[in-house]
């Protein structure tokens, strides 16, 4: 089984993933990520990269005020999702989304509220870009340790 | 001599670069582009990123209305500029610059007007990403062959 993330498989309230374009030509792609009159675009507040070496995971991080629009230009990622909203239809669901070109070149659009975290899945050191609709504020986001009995996944070793 | 980018090595009227933070842990570094609050920002156009396999050379381009803030990412990027604008201070002139971590992680701004190309550094493909500050649009972009006699610069092997 694989989770590779598709755009009509998201299973939590408010998630979204969006097929980006990727142009292609011998020299290296064109990757597309957001524009100002994308449908879900709102407000540009910080762009950033977070790298993640192999064996890295990073978890688990809630915002509260800001909402992620993420893409994998670089390398393959396993993000995982975590809906403890007391107001969801969706709460506790957990999904995992495998995200990375050429196959899930997606945008993701994960709302405030949600806990999500990452990790790098094969050999080689993966990029997650975030187009986010509010500067990075660290009294807006909660973190978790890594293995949180609060939070139904276990990271064990990530293979692809 | 090399020609790797430093916030204060520019030459070229209206480009600038600009020191980004790279805050790096063993799961790898979260690396900073753009912010709404940057006193650089003006405007959110696109995000998109430029991959560039090794051997690739993209060149050259310019822009009649969009300006490019630039950052490498991933790998290693030749990025040479020429300034043939007749109200330029610095007409005639040519820069190149390298562009990549951990050296020289830098922002690239480069205004409408001036011709622009790159190459991917080493054995590695690299990443260009731009936060610009329009959508693309191709009608305000011009393009010359990458061995266009006008511009006094050849495009060999890139080495790093």
């Amino acid at each position: 089984m694989t989770n590779k993330a598709t755009a009509n498989g998201v299973k939590i309230e408010g998630v979204t993933l969006t097929e980006l374009r990727q142009i292609c030509d011998d020299r290296g792609a064109v990757l597309h990520m957001m524009r100002s009159d994308t449908p879900e675009f709102t407000r540009f507040g910080e762009c950033y990269f977070s790298e993640v070496l192999p064996g890295g995971i990073k978890a688990w991080k809630r915002h509260r005020a800001q909402t992620q629009n993420l893409a994998v230009p670089v390398g393959r990622i396993r993000m995982v999702i975590y809906d403890d909203r007391e107001d969801s239809a969706t709460k506790g669901q957990l999904q995992e989304l495998e995200l990375g070109r050429p196959d899930a070149y997606l945008r993701l659009r994960i709302p405030p509220g949600l806990w999500y975290g990452f990790a790098c899945l094969g050999d080689s050191s993966a990029l997650l870009a975030n187009c986010a609709d509010l500067p990075h504020d660290p009294t807006e986001s909660d973190l978790r340790p890594i293995d949180d009995a609060g939070i139904p996944y276990r990271w064990g070793k990530q293979n692809p």
